[in-house]
């Protein structure tokens, strides 16, 4: 019988984090002082993460060392299995070979415990006793939850108040491993409160949970503040998932020829795809990363290289990047952790310097595409991953008029289990087509009073 | 660092199912015709299963080949991992050690599919179209579905009213895998519409709902009908588990003293503890096998061993099994799973020779449980799962009072991704420790009007 799953020992857990910084050949442009707007350094940090995060957020080395209690946890539910999707590509009668790397079996069934282990061991080694955050849909929370209780420091979760009362389940989930969970906007905070003077029943933002988290960490000296994509330690923390991959793929006798992820905030598709990106700079191989977003949040496809900044009150520094405008508030979408104005730093300029491809799936075509995967491969994606999940159906319909046989590597960051209510509004014709035009990008990207990059 | 998780490679997938019929002491009594009260032949069965299950459901033969397209979509998450739970024994400071072996990393997130598959592909072997089933909670009816689907039948799930309307998540899952979903009592079927006479609204139980899924199958010769637990041959295709388990025991240089799972109908228990049983009758050994059941519903612990119907209207033949009644109607309980009246016939005789023991647990000291599980190994469990750990932890504390070193082996059979309701249920103290009284026991058995056995 045919080998679906490539496992790695418990021994072959990555021993390193990949800091693609490193290989760039152009470096990130720094951040920016919103008032002064001159470059800033790392200390301007200092008030909200551990030492050795920001240390991480600026290396340039190449390689991380991961700590071993951060490994001991991992093991947990790491290294995650790879599977070869044969009844997919019979279905899809494609010469083209797909395999997903699949970040589901992780305890709260997505890829965000990866870093949230890392960031919680951090700042339980220096001392912090409480860490504050924000979370959308609920994955990014819950992960840092669970992390959170592993060390022992105790969790304040601003969660998007629409998602608050409409996914009750991650609230409960957060609950189950010890943290507390507040509806944002919040009267905990001045910018919560300032927003529902204006409207009592905001259904908030993550941009606005963001103000609400490090505005909380930003006053309180023993609170930390932590987030869960677009920060370069947090996209390299990622990295463990690609290093497995790596090795899975050498295990399967393989290489991809492309690999997909979804795209948020950068985390997830970087995680699969920076250490392929340095076989493709320092061993000269041409592997296609293609980043899959939302049609209704295209700061990829769409979106404009300049800064911004990443949440919606302005309490961060700018940042270089591709954005919709910080104020752009894209339709309701199931893939909730998509719903993000801009990408991480080192993402833009891995776009603006094509070492990346990306593109962009109406929600509807994801679904299908997530429906087709559940049927043929028996595990019910996240609304996240049904668009990585959509571009890959895509490449390998292509590869079958082509005549190519391919190799194609989906990242499979979550599952559906959280999700099924989307499930169900598909199945009832509840979701619509949405595609946000030229012009309403324009609009917001208007608004900006921010410096445009170079 | 310590290794965490046991792994068996494919290869090591088992070859066979166990049978435990052929090494008990004493056989199974025979069913009896409910009009004859005579015993009765498998032939009897042949308007609802196909053949070779029925072959399997009488069978003597020690072990029953897995078929090669079964084990090909078992691959799809088999082997299942095993995990040393240190962080647990470290919280219980306990010196027992504790191993779980995790059947959520199936499709559905429990043990079901294991059976699920065998019988999708029996029938499709005899050219079967259709199937209809019942599902109280969810979990079988998903698990069927997800099997029917990798074999291209239809099925038509007849799931208890009130979870239809409490879990539409679970009916989104079945959906999404391509099957029907009505709640019961349905108008689809006579017995649903004797019910609905009486009472529009009726809540449904299994047992309605199992007397609706029988009677389609009846009625229509291309309709089989496919039971999640109870009989035979279910119990014995859920012994892939406890297979896996002694090789995985065995690499872990290791041995358990005590194996623990939770107790519905018998499937779940009976596919970890069969093989470990077998080492206990062939080779001497003396592993406790603890079936651990809610206070609520405690067939085991203080119901009587009597000629019962399987289901509430009485389409069943009569089995021989502990029982509570088949009127009996347990206590609102969030362990769905559990809320069955009778227990499987083999698991029956087992408990009734003292080769297995039985012990209950109230739920909120089960979700208790479950929460420091979840807490210290990171997976929240489902509420019937909680019951096993309960179990666990009880004996694990036995070990520190007497200074024991036991080896204790947990069936996490299940995910509680889909419970977590019933988790925000105890967090907001709206749990009831429900305990059946002996009165109550005595009253549903004495309207019984069936023989008690020899």
């Amino acid at each position: 019988m045919r080998n679906k799953k490539i496992l790695l020992t418990e021994k072959e857990i990555p021993s390193h984090y990949y800091n693609i910084v490193a290989d760039m050949p152009n470096k990130p442009l720094p951040p920016l002082d919103p008032q002064t707007r001159q470059p800033i350094g790392p200390e301007k940090l200092a008030p909200l993460f551990p030492q050795e995060l920001i240390k991480q957020e600026v290396t340039q080395e190449r390689f991380v060392e991961i700590p071993d209690e951060v490994k001991d946890v991992y093991l947990k539910w790491r290294p995650t299995p790879m599977y070869r999707a044969y009844d997919l590509e019979k279905k899809l009668d494609t010469p083209a070979k797909i395999y997903y790397k699949y970040e589901g079996v992780s305890p709260t069934g997505s890829h965000k415990p990866n870093t949230a282990v890392a960031q919680a061991y951090y700042n339980k080694q220096e001392g912090v006793k409480r860490i504050s955050t924000e979370t959308g849909a609920g994955q990014w929370g819950s992960a840092l939850a669970f992390a959170a209780k592993q060390f022992g420091i105790d969790l304040d979760v601003y969660m998007v108040n629409i998602s608050y009362h409409h996914k009750p389940y991650r609230k409960v989930m957060m609950n189950s491993f010890g943290a507390n969970v507040y509806p944002s906007p919040s009267n905990r905070t001045e910018s919560g409160r300032n927003i529902l003077a204006e409207n009592p029943d905001a259904a908030g933002s993550l941009g606005i949970a963001i103000s609400e988290a490090v505005e909380m960490a930003a006053k309180d000296e023993k609170t930390n503040y932590a987030l869960g994509s677009v920060l370069n330690h947090v996209l390299m923390h990622q990295t463990v998932i690609g290093e497995e991959a790596i090795k899975q793929m050498e295990k399967a006798g393989d290489l991809p020829d492309i690999v997909v992820g979804p795209f948020g905030g950068g985390s997830n598709f970087s995680g699969i795809s920076f250490p392929f990106l340095r076989k493709n700079i320092t061993e000269g191989t041409n592997i296609r990363c293609i980043a899959s977003e939302p049609t209704s949040c295209p700061k990829l496809t769409k979106g404009e290289f300049r800064y911004d900044f990443g949440d919606t009150a302005g309490y961060t520094p700018l940042l270089p990047m591709y954005t919709l405008g910080h104020n752009f508030i894209p339709a309701p979408l199931h893939a909730g952790g998509l719903r993000y104005h801009g990408a991480g730093v080192v993402v833009s300029q891995l776009l603006k310097d094509r070492l990346i491809e990306a593109t962009a799936h109406d929600q509807i075509e994801a679904f299908e595409a997530g429906l087709l995967f559940a049927q043929t491969e028996g595990i019910i994606p996240a609304p996240e991953t049904n668009h990585a999940i959509a571009t890959a159906i895509r490449e390998a319909e292509r590869c079958k008029r082509e005549g190519k046989s391919e190799t194609i590597l989906i990242h499979l960051c979550g599952h559906g289990y959280f999700d099924l209510k989307s499930y169900e509004d598909y199945h009832a014709g509840k979701l619509i087509r949405h595609e946000v035009t030229d012009e309403e990008i324009k609009a917001s990207l208007s608004q900006l009073d921010v410096p445009v990059p170079g």
